[in-house]
């Protein structure tokens, strides 16, 4: 049986039959114990099985400033717990290991008080066997504290916890988009799985859905989880609009670049088309020729390109400058989760085990297609503070700031994105020159 | 007389008797056209008188790669004239030098097109006097123009050459803004005017104006000429809002700094707090310290930094820190438009010739004060593209692209800008990180 | 057993009793095979030992662009084996693995023919067993090689093999120096090796002897192997010149850093002043302060500095600013061979296995001292070809040139470095920056 | 009568009649005050014509980080006239404008004390005329501590007026060669004098002589006045050599060029490989092609290559790869010194005014020609002390260290070196990719 099959296996549990897919997460500080621990357990094992994959030299590349090794991911994450869920609620807890917090914090500044974060490939100490350690001894303090947690105080303990598993999640995508980008560049192109059957599907022709806009309510919906920058939800005005009902295909990606669209300053924005040029872009990420044709790099290796699958791995200039192509336009973040609002959470994912966008994903939602899964959808928004937004109780470490300037907003969740992630109203966010994500392209119009 | 004198004297036809203020300008294809080549005779003279007061090696000087020379500036304004006018209008129309193409173009993208914009300060040649005489040159062309051109086609001309007339105000800002920078990095420190009166003034109390928001309406206003980025006029929904009823002074930003703003990253956007760090700013641009005391550099020199002045040469990440620390926030766009329009369109401009802020002005509107002039007020908003947003007949040259990514969105006007340019819905927009030009902050709240 | 031990017992071969010390080694070409063939034995499984030490983790670590990973090194000079041995001996060899050539590759140019330099340290594959099974392959088939090889062919092989057998050695040397780099970087500062003794010797007290000089000759001693850039042997003509007894201590270091010597530009080469006030040099690569107490990072990890110990990790700037302050100079290669020539090549060597300078160490030699092992010695001359060079046969890879501008010449020697290497005609170079290998300071005077 | 007649006219004074070449200039301390007071006239007056070609906006342009703008060498040279001879020869000496110790100091570092060196051209002040001022106020008073020092001081202070004259001087060559580079970036490519007549002249072919070596000596010769890095004069022991009667000529050159020279990985030193792959050299700097033919451009501006010109504007990597391809090598300093001592100073230097290598020159010599002018020539010797150098008085300023490290050694002079400053000990020296000076390639060869 290969590793696939047992990864498949293991994610059994959060097929769509097993609950969590289309309905609002109960808020977890009404959620049961029992419920916490187990889904703890769970998310936290993952992270591992995904590690389990790779050799620890595998655990260790950093392939650029911008992405970190898989032991990192998996000490953060654990540090992440130390720091905001049992230093916190654990009167004089004591730290595994002291030096630790310098290690696996992620913050950049002061420079004294955390590693650079360039430097992450640096760290062969500790070895991925002590990491493993720490996992082990911070997922038991959990478990007792979750355990041991007088009724008064478990409602902070499970929102500071389901924080950190969210958290932990984001990583989980992490781990798998930045392996990629190392692979990428080693030599070697490895594979992380073995290669995916795809079945011979191909995409459906796309379709557009009218909305006729007024005011809207976007944002956190009520009695949900979610990260402080999702809310507070609030209304918008929005006009008229239509939006695609499906991804832009490699194939149409591709007429895009045969009809000469890198190559056309006028489709682009400026600093996109700067850097398009000054790094020689040509195509997405990870596309390369081999004889003459276009093959693509997955985390099951190499491939031939299949024109059926929805695009990915463009930034967001490539994405703005194909919707000019197409004489249509990028969503705005408000149309989007206007839209998308009240679909079942469920699509291409991580659970599904693919690891890559496949061709006609419609994942049972009448429509619009493939909002969940396949790829992130670069938005025309950047990313800023919500109307009368203030940070609460869970603005801490990495989500202490909206980090605005700059970064604009994708929607939906990719084949790598755990799917209990996903919703609405989640504010996934990139420098628009990001292309090592799972990033693709929905297009929408005016009415 | 000095030269301060002698420039307000020549600006007195702008000056808030002569009209133009408080009233959307009336729409250029209507205006007859002696008017419009008044206004061309008046704006190309402002352009050439100020940089009359700097010597040929003043007007040469690029202080960096974000800046560009006096004599650019001019040649620059002067190529877009001859290409967006007289090309498009003057059948067979022959460039002045068609050098000049390749040495003012502004874009930096294909690299044979353009002079690189990091080298215009090794344009020793073209001499000033050769661009004097370009000018001279495209000038008379341009009023010949206008007064050959068939009734038929009038209207599109003078569409276009409005156009032409507020980029130019919009390099006259930045010929004060770069000579100030360049003049900054001089060991000399010289003055580019001498002087001027301040008087005792204070500022005024801080007050806070209430709106209650709901359906409003923002960009371009009906009737008047505006830039494609403003369009189209449309809906927003606002929550209620608070707005602050003058901009924060440099006696508050000092409070700031005296409490530890600059060293309390919990304050700071993350991407504010590592470039601050790494650059060492524990000031505004311009603030230095001499024998202990705080001095800012001016346009007339050095100078005793007045507390009672409104704060200006911040970054985004400086206003942003700065809001949070006060316990407030930055103003959307969407609010600050909102709350502004319909204000008489007057303040500290250019042609009120301090190059300034100045304590207490309050421009007679009444309130929220100094909306237009001293400085430029940072808001929360990314720019991007408006609702509905499609690129009409005016989107050519720099005015082709809406440069969404990264860039932040200030509205209102300095006291280097040209009266004529400032209307409510004008989105002046920098990268975060931009102090050179003279940008401050107002301050608002949820209700 | 500790570590250690095992490491002496496994070069107890190479002890001073062995018999390769203060001999010319006999030229390769009339060696016996068996005997080559042991020595090639030795000297790859040194390479083992030394990475058996480490981790694959550790392995894998690049500190930066000057250096690479362990597993590289092994990978690298078994490639150079296949290249220049197999490939030029054995027709129709083939590759191991044909990718290798890709990887392994030093150089740097052109870019399509090998990995760069800089992304060492992503190559997580081929693993360390990859790279393990690769060295058995090609030492085998070099076994077979030596075996087989008709008569008449057999002196070709040996030089090559001989050459080989000296770059990997260099590499030896690499890769101590590089791991030691890469455990300073990390912040859990591990050691390579446990705590070495060193007793409680005292440095000798300086001493000075005097060379009168006049038409001497350097280069390749007859009869020995020596790379390309050590020949030809050559007469040069030098004045009358003292030669210190030993190298500079660390306590002798620390008075010039008390006397501010970090401080006083007009000590420094002002290339080297720039570069020291741009990175904050106050002290050697390696030397921190715990306590207020000075300690030195070791391969046996940190440690309290000794004041008796020669100073080591000092970039060739340090070296001439100290030796100006000292009111002497560093001697020029010429001289430094001069007054060497004909000493027992023996000192505190790799072989010896303290890897770190120790405190008077002599060596059996009546002196000068040091002047193989403990630390390289900055020479105050260039490298540049010698009179008549012409590069010959061994003039290959890496050797094919020698890297003239701007390298400066070191000689005899560090605690990192195999004793078989060392000899008075060995050019070690290194530009004027480095610190990161073992490089200390020995003075010279006129007379 | 144009601008070079002037010219010439103005150096008549230099012409070899006038007796300063072939002989050992008479020690400055022996020299009548008259006639060094006349030397100090006419070499100022000669940086003050060679800056009025130029106006105030060419006076200011810098290039690039290695070069400086005219202005500032005219301050510069100025400024180390008042901090080397007027400070220290007048007591209490005021200093002209206590500023502008920071704006013209050569140093780099302390950064507090000097102007950063990369922007000198932002220095619009002081003005042309301000620094003209500056030197006249200077060179009245140099001239009075000329006429008023007792005849007990004058020897100390005529060294030190020496030193600072060729100081000038050498500023004067980089005036040239720096505007040359500030122009040729320029997108109009002025020229800085009218077209030189050039004849018909070819070059001589190619000759070799033999030298027997030995022990020569070389360095600065007695009674001269030199740099303290000249001395002291020093035996050195030569093998046989040969030495190319002239310079490569452009057509020698572009047979290298037209044989894949610049294609060809194993002619070149890595370093240079490398660097000339990033850069995407294909020929010498200032070499273009127009309508498929090369021209090359001058101080004249753009002209057609003359293939009978001595080759110059290559790097030291460009001599060393195509004296390789010839199957020769350049000369080490010492055997350049040694052929060329006892020559007559005389060639196609500055005084000559045509400012550009001039095919066939040979100035008188019986050979080898063109030793001084047209073209520096490269060595194979880096820049190190000579043996036994300890700085003298001297040794202030640029001139306090011998800047060993990564810069090679030039000999000769070029068409833009004035005459007076050239000798067979003089050691130009450049880091070894530095093209914007007028350097050439001659041969030499082991017999």
């Amino acid at each position: 049986m290969d590793g696939l099959r047992d990864f498949t296996a293991d994610l059994s549990g959060m097929s769509p039959a097993s609950g969590y897919q289309g309905q609002p997460a109960a808020r977890p500080d009404t959620e049961a114990r029992p419920i916490l621990a187990g889904r703890f357990r769970r998310i936290r094992g993952l992270s591992g099985q995904l590690a389990a994959r790779l050799s620890a030299e595998d655990q260790m590349v950093q392939s650029g400033p911008e992405t970190s090794p898989t032991k990192w991911h998996l000490g953060h994450t654990t540090w992440f717990l130390e720091r905001h869920v049992l230093e916190r609620f654990i009167p004089g807890y004591t730290a595994f290991d002291d030096r630790f917090s310098y290690i696996f914090n992620a913050m950049v500044e002061p420079a004294e008080t955390c590693h650079p974060a360039a430097q992450r490939g640096l760290l062969s100490r500790p070895t991925a066997e002590e990491v493993a350690r720490y996992r082990d001894h911070v997922n038991a303090a959990v478990l007792r504290l979750v355990a041991d947690t007088p009724s008064l105080g478990w409602p902070a303990v499970a929102r500071r916890l389901e924080l950190a598993l969210q958290h932990e999640q984001q990583h989980q995508e992490l781990i798998l988009a930045d392996i990629k980008h190392a692979f990428w560049l080693n030599p070697l192109h490895p594979a992380y799985q073995s290669p995916q059957p795809t079945g011979l599907a191909a995409a459906a022709g796309q379709s557009w859905q009218e909305y006729p806009g007024g005011i809207c309510e976007v944002g956190m919906e009520p009695g949900a989880h979610a990260f402080e920058l999702e809310t507070p939800r609030h209304r918008v005005h929005l006009e008229p609009f239509r939006f695609a009902g499906r991804l832009v295909t490699n194939a149409e990606y591709q007429e895009f670049m045969e009809d000469g669209g890198y190559g056309n300053a006028s489709l682009w924005h400026p600093d996109g088309w700067s850097l398009a040029q000054r790094e020689g872009w040509k195509a997405p990420l990870y596309w390369f020729k081999r004889g003459g044709i276009w093959h693509t790099f997955t985390l099951s290796g190499p491939k031939l390109m299949d024109g059926e699958e929805p695009a990915c791995h463009v930034s967001w200039y490539e994405a703005d400058a194909f919707a000019r192509w197409a004489g249509k336009r990028l969503p705005t973040e408000a149309e989007w989760e206007h839209a998308v609002q009240g679909q079942r959470r469920t699509g291409n994912l991580l659970d599904y085990g693919k690891l890559h966008p496949v061709p006609g994903s419609c994942s049972g939602n009448p429509g619009p297609w493939q909002a969940y899964g396949d790829a992130w959808e670069w938005t025309a928004s950047a990313l800023a503070p919500y109307p009368r937004y203030r940070p609460g109780d869970l603005a801490i470490g990495e989500y202490a700031h909206v980090p605005a300037a700059g970064r604009m907003v994708l929607k939906g969740g990719s084949a790598l994105t755990p799917g209990e992630l996903v919703r609405a109203s989640f504010r996934h966010h990139l420098a628009p020159h990001a292309r090592w994500q799972m990033t693709g392209i929905r297009l929408a119009d005016d009415v």
